[in-house]
């Protein structure tokens, strides 16, 4: 059997050029990156159109070590709507450098469901990520140099909020001293680095509107506390023009596309749990204008991604998706109901049973924002005809309807009928939008909203400096922003152990964090990992390039 | 009068497709980045002549903060030689991202003579810093990723050689403890970041003569000894083939051209104290094949960067410039003999005569290497006929000529007769070119070699230190390499403070430090800061951009 790479470098690769030509882009509106990559021009091509194209959001179940497939069901469902005439976009998120790296297991598709250049787009891609890894530690040298150059801002090294990042996994640089060295190389102070994805940079650019909004944006973020534990922003460092200068082309949205050549908007890629965990404002919008069909996915299952996506990126959007499509595989539910990853390709109708809980609440979760919602199965050759049978019925009762997806073996042709249903589910749909809750609702309000209607559990439990922090955050008015809740992606609950759907369970909010670049309050439930580590084997041992400068390994 | 910035940005741009084709390339031989910028495919434009144009070096007296414009000169003897006729190229290194944002002035010349974009070039430019930032951090996490599952290469976390890196002028990166937060977080270690520049990678990929090549030396790097005290690689690691990966699109020249469309080729920004601070050997060896005459420069004065060229890149290179042009003003010079830098407006024959003394040594430094050695002069209005005649009258004393450059205000037409004086001096040259010293020399031959016959200093003064590591690196064969001299740039001597042209000093080595992948001993000679701070008022805070996409502040 081939290895994604090798399907992806075996392609057929349009020049980019036609591609833009294809999506409605004329040639002074992209500017190439090679003959395979472009950015598109923000100020041309946003304003194309009046009407905006359908929106169809992929989320998944609770992700699982079965791995669900979400990526390459996005790509092949677009390309099953490309196959069947209609004018199709897909927009998502860029992958990160430092896990490619690290584990394998590629973040553009599988199959002959891939966005290609597949190795360009996993490596520097277009550079956006450096481009936030630079303006992020140009903020951070410029903070602890005020530090060192007299604290005209009274910057409490001890309350700095702000930390450093790099694209890489790398345990070694979660903590931290740095300033060491002596009276010429700054003050000392505890410190740490997080990957580049978790920078509030990262969830600022991929919510700006553009370069003077992204500017705004940059000024508000709080990057420590004064003496007086007063926040300290990055207005007053003055340094937000040098940053929206070092981020003036990472804004502009990515063009490529698919292995069947579908215009693809690769843009952003904020974690899901600490930020919105979707592809850019810019990228989506800019895909709705040129497109009448835009598929899109948001990261980790449908309560974490799909819940942000709805309550954070649509108000910005200003557009809610038009059909949901909830991806699972029979392996990942049977994982969701007890069976064991080796025992995954025998067939296990108690196992599905029980696992199919955990699809159910993630359908309804997203039910519950008014919008019609399908089901992807994602095919795996070991799947029995007993267990498709049980997750049709199962799917039905919630007034659901459920898709063979065969898109990793078929690319486009795996999605017909999904593609045909989803066009159909749009064509018919007549809900309203409903938000989960009022824009400005206390945050307690906002927190319960979630964990009983997206998660289905009972209540929420604030610790006590939660509880004192959204008494401290009311003076400047931040105990209305909206929440992003960052919780383990394995549970509904908070408790990664806990697979399937766990009922009457409370989630415990360790703390909040202040975003206001971003414009959210982060909710801390459980240690949530910012900077990954290496595995024994990390994947780079196993990477390489020949003299003909063909690569293996990647994937 | 207009910054450099206004200039650049009211320049009007040749498509670089049309550049390309100038410069003999044809389409498919670059790779486009935007409109203005291109990568060269390596394996096509490099054989394309079989003969090589002629070389250019430009160089300089040891710099002042007045300013010498070695970079301007460089650019504007290229158009010069272009409005002549002759079919020219530059070949430039690519300025560093971190130093922009601390201290204002570019590094893509100025006025008349620049290379454009240049607030792109300025800043992320083709990605190249980044991909090495991200290469030589992966080896970093992969060590300390080594060293925390179960250390089977026995590597002794005190003796790490392999630091980080940032483009970031960040003092308080510069001495850091790692791997804090308990077993999950790595081991705790002192570690300290440098600047991406500083990276040994980097002196390795513009070293390098192919992605082959480059990997074979990547493998060679010494990242750390074990606790037998052996030299531990990055082949022990195995990641050779993923950081070679990191590193297939940085290693291709990058083409832009100047205000007046000379092909520019802008590749590689190696420091020119601890390693050979010019630009990469592809992309001299490209400009080469493409063209008749290609104007090169090196970093510092003719001591640091016009030794380095001469000794670590020729042999590489496989080519010796045909003529050697030392720039000066005479503000600097004055200021090397002692005039203050308020008064250098003012005529000082007494304090000119002097700083001649840095200037003779500069030439006599480069007449050893056997090749024809001009003066450039780069005007400045309060230079005097006095002035200018008592330079032209030293000058001649040691066979040499002044020509006068006037390229910031006129640019290629500010450099007309130094253009004739070039091709007329590279006709008649006849003398071979003469090594300072044979390649498997010990040693302290090798430095003696260099103090006494470029700096015009006495002896050499190896610390204890660095006497027992030679001997310790005789086991490995390390004590034959070529020898990258880390001294102050702003005297001939280890004693920055020592302008002009001292005399009868001694030159103490305090450390090597083994380059194995470049293929150098780097001798540390008094302290060499390879992580910059901030200034009090950081060029970042006036740098910003409008809702035009407007940059201003950038110099």
């Amino acid at each position: 059997m081939k290895t994604d790479i090798e399907i992806a470098q075996e392609a057929v690769v349009q020049p980019i050029s036609e591609v833009a030509e294809k999506a409605g882009l004329k040639a002074h509106e992209i500017e190439p990156y090679g003959y395979d990559k472009a950015k598109i021009n923000l100020d041309k091509s946003v304003n194309r159109k009046s009407d905006l194209g359908k929106l169809i959001l992929v989320t998944s179940i609770n992700p699982t070590p079965a791995g669900e497939g979400k990526s390459t069901v996005t790509v092949g469902l677009a390309d099953a709507l490309s196959l069947a005439g209609q004018k199709t976009m897909i927009a998502l998120r860029e992958p990160s450098l430092g896990p490619v790296m690290g584990l394998k297991g590629g973040a553009t598709g599988g199959g002959y469901s891939q966005v290609i250049p597949m190795a360009d787009i996993n490596l520097h891609f277009t550079g956006d990520f450096h481009a936030l890894t630079s303006a992020h530690n140009t903020l951070a040298a410029a903070l602890d140099n005020s530090i060192y150059q007299g604290n005209p801002l009274k910057i409490d090294p001890r309350r700095v909020l702000w930390k450093r990042v790099l694209d890489i996994n790398d345990r070694a640089l979660r903590h931290t001293t740095i300033g060491l060295g002596g009276p010429t190389s700054g003050v000392p102070r505890e410190d740490g680095f997080d990957i580049t994805v978790a920078s509030e940079l990262m969830a600022v650019l991929t919510l700006s509107t553009d370069l003077q909004d992204l500017k705004k944006r940059i000024k508000k973020i709080v990057v420590a506390y004064n003496y007086d534990k007063e926040p300290v922003t990055v207005a007053d460092l003055g340094v937000a023009g040098a940053l929206t200068v070092l981020l003036k082309d990472a804004i502009k949205p990515n063009l490529v596309q698919t292995l069947a050549h579908t215009p693809a908007i690769i843009h952003g890629g904020p974690f899901a749990n600490i930020a919105q965990g979707t592809n850019s404002v810019l990228a989506t919008k800019t895909a709705l204008k040129l497109a009448d069909y835009v598929v899109t996915e948001a990261g980790f299952g449908a309560d974490l991604g799909g819940e942000k996506f709805m309550d954070i990126k649509v108000p910005k959007l200003g557009k809610a998706p038009d059909a949901v499509v909830v991806v699972a595989t029979v392996r990942a539910l049977k994982h969701h109901g007890g069976a064991a990853l080796a025992d995954l390709n025998q067939e296990d109708l108690t196992a599905l049973k029980a696992g199919l809980e955990n699809l159910g609440q993630n359908i309804k979760a997203m039910q519950r924002y008014g919008r019609p919602v399908l089901v992807a199965v994602n095919r795996f050759t070991a799947d029995t005809d007993a267990e498709i049978k049980m997750i049709e019925d199962f799917v039905a009762t919630l007034g659901a309807q459920v898709f063979l997806a065969d898109v990793w073996a078929q690319g486009g042709a795996g999605a017909k009928y999904l593609a045909q249903a989803v066009v159909e589910t749009i064509d018919q749909a007549d809900a309203d939008f409903t938000p989960l809750y009022q824009e400005d609702a206390p945050a307690l309000e906002k927190l319960q909203a979630i964990v009983e209607n997206i998660y289905g559990g009972a209540a929420v439990e604030l610790s006590a400096k939660a509880e004192k922090q959204l008494k401290d955050f009311a003076q400047y008015g931040w105990d209305k922003l909206p929440i992003v809740m960052a919780k383990t992606q394995y549970s509904l609950s908070d408790d990664p152990k806990k697979l399937g759907a766990p009922k009457d369970f409370t989630v415990h909010i360790r703390e909040f964090v202040p975003k206001l670049g971003a414009g959210f309050l982060v909710a801390l439930t459980g240690s949530i990992l910012t900077m990954p580590g290496l595995p024994k084997h990390p994947a780079a041992l196993d990477i390489d390039i020949d003299e003909n400068g063909q690569i293996t390994g990647l994937f």
